[in-house]
């Protein structure tokens, strides 16, 4: 699979997971000579970027300031895919669909014959792609359903502990932005309630979330399979079924925020064209909201990709955020380091 | 409205608000002469029932205790109708859709020859019941729907501070349960993370219930009308449309448990077999958990209903609670006061 390109891969796959540590290293700045002042974002470069979050957290959280937020309203909205991890060739739960589909052929001989699944086994991109979008919702159907939810939950743990990325070589937990890593914990610690709000399925998220990224499972609003509540002589569980009844992705974005959340966020952060409903959703709050995108524009130590891209376009939302002053971050430019491994160096 | 007798009410309408405040007073004990403990539920008479939550709580937050449950786990489930305030005559969702059905009938003038529009204008219960469920799901629909969710949540606000119940002439919210505010309390100062897991909608309850019982709006697990997102021109406005997507009783319960909140419960609370299945689900847990029904048996301060009744009927789970050990509360004889204006006396 490592030499396979994928290039073109349409939407609705949009989960993920990630095993490093949130442990966050602050950098001690001298100011002067007596006072020191950790700085809570140490993998940002210096710039605009950095300085708006700053400033947008000082001041919605200083009391007596006119933009104060209370701290129920400190609702942050963080997109994941290729928002707190990398999202390229492919959404990394694409890579556990395929996966789980190999595992799975034994039981499966038609899939020999069968499209997309033929493809799949045959680790044939071009194929699988030319299936559409059908063939990939039915592939994530097939991946993903037939389960308990607790049972699932241990497949994606231990594919999580095993698989690879095709490129990069690393555990796909270790492809989260450390800066992100820290704007997370930096907002938590001024009370700031975050929340993962994302296309990716919320069974495929919430075996490692917690860990890696230090958000709580409950703090995850994905996209939903519908599910069967079975007594079981004694022994409920919760099955899986092949059908999607929840797509969080674009104007589902603020259908889930309402759903899960019911309050209206002031900070969030996210990608691609799939985050602008929720950035429109966030700018529309009567409390001083903060906008910020991801602009992949790192083609050396991570992804360049925009506007063009299958994965993640950054199109209208990129208009659309300069037009109205968003933050954009320059990946390239404004991230010290991309991955929490490059702190090891 | 007053003088009518809600007996019959099918299911489907489970939500509600509450106004009263969220403060409870802690009894002072003398023990010995020096030591002074804070009885941390005032309002509970001594007995089994007491014991039990205290002794469960005691052990599981107890370092070292092999029962002992990490923060994390320590995810608490508490049904809203007849569990935290009252449900009878009617859910009093039920009287806010008729009330409203009222409000909104001048722009229907068809309203007063169709039912099951006409028996509410007529305030014909027995023609209202007599349509059966489909008939009040018309009505929720049709009084819940075709506002923004902002709209819908003035409305609410100010049809809860308007106002009465029928028969104890009171605000809705003056009637909650005044010993289940102090165990959602006593639960969240030993680091419980408490969800209102009801039946009712989530829209009907998150304009009160952050206020009412303390407990955040995104820890609100409810029945889900469809909505839509809609950009309108640069003011996004989410709409709530007339369809039921997700009806969060009996086996919905667990499943709007694992969608919401994606962990097992360790405590849950209910009052009706409606909630039987998310007992059986928090019963299956590894970690120690604790089951904990009310019964209705308080005719003169409250009412006293179970297996019969057509509004929280307690049959299967009494069954069951009596089978298992699970804590059942006995109104009449657990509770020194029902209501927290009784302690105003």
């Amino acid at each position: 699979m490592n030499k396979l390109t994928f290039i073109f891969i349409p939407v609705l796959l949009v989960f993920m997971f990630f095993c490093s540590t949130n442990d966050v290293k602050e950098e001690a700045i001298n100011i002067g000579e007596e006072k020191e002042i950790l700085d809570p974002l140490p993998s940002w470069n210096e710039g605009d970027t950095k300085s708006n979050i700053i400033n947008y957290v000082n001041e919605v959280t200083e009391a007596g300031n006119s933009n104060f937020i209370e701290i129920a309203d400190r609702i942050a909205t963080f997109d994941n895919d290729g928002n707190l991890w990398s999202e390229q060739p492919a959404y990394f739960q694409l890579f556990f669909a395929m996966d789980r589909i190999k595992e799975l052929a034994p039981q499966h001989p038609e899939w020999k014959t069968e499209q997309p699944y033929k493809a799949v086994l045959e680790n044939n991109m071009h194929d699988l792609l030319a299936q559409g979008t059908l063939g990939l919702v039915e592939l994530v159907m097939a991946s993903h359903s037939g389960n308990t939810v607790d049972e699932f939950n241990e497949i994606v743990s231990h594919w999580l502990q095993t698989a690879k990325h095709p490129t990069k070589n690393k555990p796909y937990t270790d492809l989260v932005f450390q800066p992100m890593l820290e704007l997370i914990e930096y907002l938590q610690n001024n009370d700031f309630k975050v929340f993962i709000v994302s296309g990716g399925g919320i069974d495929f998220m919430r075996p490692w979330v917690e860990g890696v990224y230090g958000i709580p499972k409950d703090q995850i609003v994905g996209s939903i399979l519908k599910t069967e509540f079975d007594y079981n002589d004694g022994n409920p569980v919760i099955r899986i079924l092949p059908e999607l009844v929840f797509n969080n992705d674009k104007g589902g974005k603020p259908i889930g925020i309402h759903n899960f959340i019911g309050r209206k966020p002031v900070f969030s952060s996210g990608n691609s064209d799939g985050d602008l409903q929720m950035m429109q959703y966030t700018a529309s709050n009567s409390l001083k909201s903060f906008m910020l995108y991801v602009h992949h524009t790192d083609s050396v130590r991570e992804w360049a990709y925009d506007r063009d891209s299958h994965i993640g376009r950054l199109d209208k939302g990129l208009d659309e955020a300069n037009e109205k002053g968003w933050t954009v971050i320059d990946m390239a430019k404004d991230w010290k380091v991309i991955y929490p491994f490059e702190l090891e160096k």
